[in-house]
């Protein structure tokens, strides 16, 4: 790259060119300005790779693109629980990025999957805020140790397709801030993304592209965003409304007509012109970022990168079964592989994010590839649902039939899950199903290996011996699932969704997709394992749950507070099998006695760790003080409630194994009492509480008892007479200095 | 009651005297006028009986009180779902109120039943707005009919005890209308109650005392309400606000303080003195119209109103289960009676309700009235825990063990629920559960009989023959117990609220009873038995159930829309046994392939109907047109949705028996096009769509198919270019009229 040329400020733009740079030229590309010298940078497509387009853009620019290399979507990223395993790939991005000239790539995407039927899960992390946060740190990390910008999105509370462009995510507060928001604040604390995107939908009514408090009071002020923000594409509904909220770049092109509005607004002084100046100072910084990045020498290390995105995608793979040790499989032993998804694999999903891989395995040539022997295939149903469906299934069962084991490749069609709109069920088509029945009826020994971008439901469960979870792992897909089958690599990815009995039983159900615009998340806090925990539901598997080749054993926990006020939490972990092995420990927060509402426990630190057989890691994980805060409505803010905090770790949600506690000194905001105060809040004072008691018993002596509980919620500027007169409470009250 | 003296309007007060009228003279009187003549009227409170205090008011008048019939409360009521029932229990109280020159008697509260928790459930009817409807017209009609003034309330969403007088009732627009104001909607409109009382939270963040929306526009403004609003006891928050918002009376007396703030915001100009004229008018209405009522002839026929009551008892009570006809007791049964609830009967609950009863009957001495022989009787515990446990266990066991068959007396103690305060669980006490399980063992013929307002787990349930669920019954309640117990009374009653397998299982579970002053009612629609459907839960006993002594064939149903646009369902009933019963038939709709989200079935309409053995009644059940509306978002207003309507009739909720359908030509509200639309509203538009649909097709030739299915929910006036140019599109809508 040519030495960066000097760029000018915004002060020294004309309106119109202000303006205008605080657009998009084309899909792609933004503005640049020829007297300056301004080029015109371009931004793409792609948290798990790069979708640069060829040739102009055309509509969403979902047409061809450049090879890149397909690296696992989040939701198998996000099942290696390993934010540095994130970094890598991020830097892998970063490295395309620059070879291809592409200043920011949008992503990651960090949104919590409310409902396993939201069509674009497979872009996103997980259910849980931390899991969320901490690998789109590892992600932003990558991609930006290269000189690329990253683009965190889509900010805030897109968690569904259905309707995305106008309704509204209905959210308090708390959930708000604890779930859907914590992410978002981890990212850009710690890792100040280039960008962020604000998403299509509304949030409690008001459109994200134009919300002042979320753009600016909340991303800026309070956590202290210094990069630039932008739409997601077409999410502009009034730019006039949306720049002065914090607004900086629409995306794509408008063609000039928003760029027109804005002029007028100024002009007419419906616009402060100095928000455009911000904005267009927002353009030139990330321009000048953008040509500040080191020299990238192409072209693409293909191979390296196919081998990066094979070592994640082993990683990914979550083994949910696995009785009487049927895996992994030897090399010598006789298989036959079923499942039209062996031979066509479903490794990415539809929308924005497809990437034009620079290569794709298959299962059935990488078993085949690490088995010893021939490896029988039948493909047993079509992905369209097309054929005969009884034909296939015959041929596959004689297939089974005469093999020592079968690996069965069940998933969605790619035609069920996309972006742009959501799934109405989480089951597998029925002809897969009726061929898993017939399959297993022939050959016990069945492993199911399954390929989906959202969960789905396993009625089978209890009916295979084995099943592995492969998710959309991108190019290298059936190089890392052979790899895990064969044992080559030792499954070590975890649920960062649970995996419920039935789709009824997800939290959101009732309450999603929403109609009439707007979208009730009326589950408040209790978001995935949270709602199972808290109401004691049956799962099919829960969060954090994947088994490994080996064992391991957890040792006792210690906690404690470190000089920074977070906390440390150990405990030794041993391999007690016969290979090496990774585990993920979570350790998950719960606080006895608290005085607000909490789920049973919350995962506040986890720790990928890899230990050799025989050996013992004592392994450290560090929870955050903030992350243990809660969102006070009384104080509109982070509080950390003190207490004495139980922490159980283990290797799932539900398979805890050891706890222990920590003391923490939390915050104590003070609430000053008032006329509109409870008796009970008077009765808690330390200065006036025990006047205010007494009095109460006195004039209620004789009366029956249940009065005093009755009274408790009344606030004392009620009620003249009962239990006190007026006067006297505001006698005893005058002494905290309140008065009428 | 002496010649109605003519009363002035309050365009003949002065300033101060109109202040005056609007808040009580104490506790349960209201002010008079002398110089007008104008008496101080009394009301008081008693939804199941009337609570006139002896001597000067106390506190919240909770000593003693004039003897009264104690009905049974509406827990009990509502479960005979016969509001002609509940309107003799209305006249009752009028007669007693009439006598008692009480002007206007506070009740019936028709709050829904949210949560089995709320510790004033046993005031209210259902978790099912249609029973809280028709059974409150039932006794408001009774109540007024005899010129005595009733007072719905509360209003509204008075759901819980928990922080009363500051929460906010957080709720969506569909469930606010649909399930807790569609009672009150129906019983103003069929019964213009004299007083509508105003509850004591904030809804939506607004007090209701304060409410423009709720008192004015919707109360009077939709419903054609003419009465007068009265505030709940200490709901005043700032009367200021609340007179022109449309709360006329404000109880119980604030000794002048907030009628000198009237009085001073009218001299100041921030209060228009008109709102005062229109409070004061509505109180002189109310005095005239109960300085008219009919004279009535004391003294009160106590014989004739307990022998009401306890009618009512026996039609309340719900027969949960009855496996090998176990009951009905024959006189010459050898039974032992065993709990404290036998001798100490639980008939009422706590708080302002709580009557002083003419009477009191006991289980154990009613029992003993119709039993031929010996009736033998052990405590088996005590109700408030104290004692020794195992002593009285022990005593119990061998009462039991003597016995044919054992009737076992179960309860909530008094002081778990009351108005007030919330339950924390909804176990019954660990020593009665360890009681039965020593009494079943002793001897399996064991016959539960509970009582408790609100609902309970019975963990038992699969291990006892017969539970009979007796709630609190009033001062007849033992009577009415026996009754049912020997078959003088074949059971009837049916449950109108579910009991659930767990509270975690209750829809409210995780948002109740809320936090920081707000209460989110995030299961929306899916209230009672609406959530256990959608879920496909288990439940111990669902929403309509319960036995009778005989059986009921249920022939084929139809359906068909009468003259007034309302829905008769016909089906005939046969009584199949032996004995003379009653079955409540219900009918449920629902709408297969309805636009919007509904429940799976939601009750439309029930009969209760008495019939011979051998016989078979034709029941005709009409739902109301209006009851088939929903509340749309669109329009701010009800939507009868057009289409085939299958209506399932049965004996419960999940003991559906027949079904029918039925066409219904719905409302067709016109939702214009805009530049807001999506491309799916265009294409579904008459006129405009197949061009749009042509026009979106040519552009996207060639591309993803899946692109077509992602452009849907894309309004059209975003993404100038995908999948058409701006101009394009303007082309198109503007022959519908949209422009810029």
């Amino acid at each position: 790259m040519s030495e960066a040329p000097e760029l000018p400020n915004a002060s020294e733009l004309t309106l119109e060119e202000k303006a205008s740079l605080t657009s998009g030229r084309d899909f792609w590309t933004l503005k640049g300005i020829d007297r300056f010298g301004i080029p015109p940078i371009m931004v793409t497509d792609g948290p798990h790779g790069l979708r640069k387009q060829t040739g102009g853009s055309d509509h969403l620019g979902l047409a061809g693109s450049v090879p890149a290399t397909c690296f696992p979507p989040a939701v198998g990223l996000s099942a290696t629980f390993d934010p540095e395993l994130a970094a890598r790939v991020g830097e892998a991005l970063g490295v395309e990025s620059a070879i291809e000239d592409v200043a920011v790539i949008l992503g990651p995407g960090i949104n919590i999957k409310r409902s396993p039927l939201c069509g674009r899960n497979f872009e996103y992390m997980s259910e849980d805020p931390i899991v969320s946060g901490v690998m789109g740190v590892g992600l932003v990390r990558g991609i930006q140790s290269k000189g690329v910008g990253s683009s965190l999105k889509h900010f805030a509370a897109n968690n569904q397709e259905t309707e995305r462009m106008r309704a509204s995510s209905d959210i308090d507060p708390r959930p708000l801030h604890e779930i859907y928001l914590r992410g978002f604040h981890r990212v850009v604390t710690e890792t100040q993304p280039w960008t962020v995107m604000c998403s299509y939908n509304r949030l409690n009514g008001v459109y994200t592209s134009e919300d002042p408090w979320l753009l600016t009071d909340l991303l800026r002020g309070d956590w202290g965003f210094e990069g630039l923000v932008v739409s997601d594409w077409g999410a502009v509904n009034d730019r006039v409304v949306g720049l002065p909220a914090g607004l900086d770049l629409e995306m794509p092109a408008s063609n000039g007509r928003t760029d027109a509005q804005l002029v007028t607004a100024v002009r007419d002084g419906r616009l402060d012109e100095k928000y455009l100046d911000i904005a267009a100072d927002r353009v030139l910084d990330l321009i000048r970022k953008s040509l500040a990045r080191p020299a990238v020498d192409g072209p693409l290390d293909v191979d390296a990168h196919h081998a990066l995105a094979r070592e994640v995608a082993g990683r990914s793979i979550v083994l949910l079964k696995n009785d009487g040790g049927v895996l992994p499989l030897s090399p010598s032993t006789k298989v036959a592989v079923i499942g039209a998804f062996a031979e066509t694999p479903r490794f990415q999903g539809a929308g924005s994010s497809q990437i034009n891989p620079t290569r794709l395995d298959t299962g059935l040539a990488e078993i085949r590839a690490l088995a010893d022997g021939e490896v029988a295939y039948a493909p047993g149903f079509t992905i369209d649902g097309s054929g005969d469906a009884a034909a296939l299934r015959t041929e596959a069962v004689e297939v089974a039939g005469a093999a020592e084991k079968v690996v069965l490749f069940l998933g969605v069609p790619a035609a069920e899950e996309s972006e742009g709109f959501d799934r109405e069920h989480i089951d597998l088509p029925a002809a897969q199903l009726e061929l898993l029945d017939a399959v297993r009826a022939a050959n016990p020994n069945v492993v199911v290996v399954l390929s989906n971008g959202g969960v789905v439901a396993l009625p089978f469960a209890d009916e295979v011996p084995a099943i592995l979870e492969t998710w959309l792992l991108g190019q290298a897909g059936g190089g890392g699932t052979a790899d895990v089958l064969y044992g080559v690599v030792n499954p070590s990815g975890k649920l960062a969704e649970t995996i419920p009995l039935r789709l009824e039983d997800n939290p959101s159900y009732g309450n999603f997709p929403g109609e009439f615009l707007h979208v009730r998340y009326g589950e408040g806090l209790l978001v995935g394992y949270r709602w199972y925990d808290a109401k004691g539901l049956d799962v099919r598997y829960p969060f954090g749950h994947g088994l490994s080749y080996t064992t391991f054993e957890f040792g006792d926990a210690s906690a404690s507070v470190n000089a920074d006020g977070d906390i440390e939490v150990s405990v030794p972990v041993t391999n007690t099998g016969t290979v090496a092995g990774r585990e993920v420990v979570q350790a998950y927060f719960s606080l006895p006695g608290s005085s607000i509402s909490r789920p049973p426990r919350e995962l506040k630190a986890f720790q990928s760790v890899a230990i050799e057989p025989g050996e013992t890691a004592t392994v450290t994980l560090v929870a955050r003080r903030d992350d243990l805060a809660y969102w006070d409505l009384r104080v509109d803010g982070w509080i950390v409630e003190s207490g004495t905090y139980t922490v159980e770790v283990g290797a799932s949600s539900r398979d805890l194994r050891t706890s222990t506690t920590v003391e923490i000194a939390g915050d104590e905001p003070d609430f000053p009492l008032s006329l509109n105060s409870s008796y009970d809040e008077v009765f808690a004072h330390p200065v006036v509480g025990p006047t205010m008691a007494a009095a109460c018993k006195a004039a209620l002596a004789g009366d029956d008892e249940n009065l005093l509980n009755m009274i408790g919620s009344v606030p004392v500027n009620r009620l003249d007479g009962f239990p006190l007169p007026r006067a006297k409470v505001l006698e005893i009250l005058a002494e905290v200095g309140v008065t009428e």
